[in-house]
């Protein structure tokens, strides 16, 4: 997606660690119409698929889901990252590593809202070593529901999460992946 | 708001220590057709207000802040409940007691999103005893911003957490607020 290409070139920063912040538009403030094009972008890119729900994980997923589920008309159901009081009853689970954050964490979410009668696309902000996408597919096997695709909003080219899920058989589409960031550059991979 | 009081009425179910549980269409499955029309009831609400940004907490406020915000045509801030590696600059911080998870946070947000030239509308999901909203207003305040206005879904009424805020001047107005609620019964407060 170009547009999302000239604004990570634009307002992206790079920092150590390979973490890129984008931040500005996307998963602190949010640029509501901007993403509007993203949700349109995914579902153009999704369009062929019986989806019946957008899978994400708290929290800068949320809002990116949320905007994308009103193109495909579905409602969002988000797994949340620690045990609430807020939750009971029966609950699937799964332990993901957070690269960002450097610790693992329960994401969990309660199984009546997901079934094996659903189809699922799994939406979120980032893909880098693939984790947290990783705990969410778990989570739909573990359901007995159908992955219909992965959609990211920016993929870490250079690590390996990307690969590892497209291995898997998967239909992983990211809007945009970097193959390589520096301080003064961000390069990304042609997409077709 | 009427559909909203049929729906909890329908949907929410009452838990032991006050807590009300309506993740089937609200904070963990979110039923995005139905918080398009939370967002234009807060438009409606609000519609008289200089707006520029909308302000939230993660994680549950963020999906309807960001439906919320394409009525408004303004972008998203939500605040960070704790120190991220992502975070770096200038931060206002408050802290925040919450009566869901017992715990005290610190919630976060950069000084590049706010600033003294906004007019900010907070929305949230939930008000009780409005610890939340306070740390929301203490940051709006060390920015030297405006708030126009707080837009919360439900508003438990027999805690005192709207009763402190509309007390200091404040423009709050909940969807439904919740008079009682036992097992089998929810009482709203009637609102003009």
């Amino acid at each position: 997606m170009k547009a999302l290409e000239d604004k990570i070139r634009a307002e992206g920063q790079v920092r150590p660690g390979h973490i890129l912040k984008v931040d500005s538009f996307l998963n602190h403030q949010m640029d509501i119409a901007f993403i509007n094009e993203i949700g349109k972008e995914f579902h153009r890119l999704f369009s062929d698929r019986p989806v019946t729900k957008i899978l994400t994980v708290e929290a800068s997923g949320i809002g990116i889901a949320c905007i994308t589920a009103q193109y495909f008309e579905v409602p969002v159901v988000f797994a949340k990252k620690a045990q609430s009081l807020n939750l009971d009853g029966s609950l699937y689970t799964a332990k993901v590593q957070s690269y960002t954050h450097n610790r693992v964490y329960d994401v969990i979410l309660s199984k009546k809202y997901l079934t094996a009668d659903d189809h699922v696309l799994i939406i979120d902000d980032f893909l880098a070593n693939g984790c947290a996408v990783a705990g969410l597919l778990e989570i739909i096997e573990e359901a007995g529901a159908k992955v219909e695709g992965v959609g990211i909003v920016i993929e870490k080219g250079f690590q390996s999460g990307g690969k590892e899920i497209r291995a898997r058989g998967i239909d992983l589409k990211s809007l945009a992946i970097i193959k390589s960031m520096t301080d003064t550059e961000i390069e990304f991979e042609e997409q077709p």
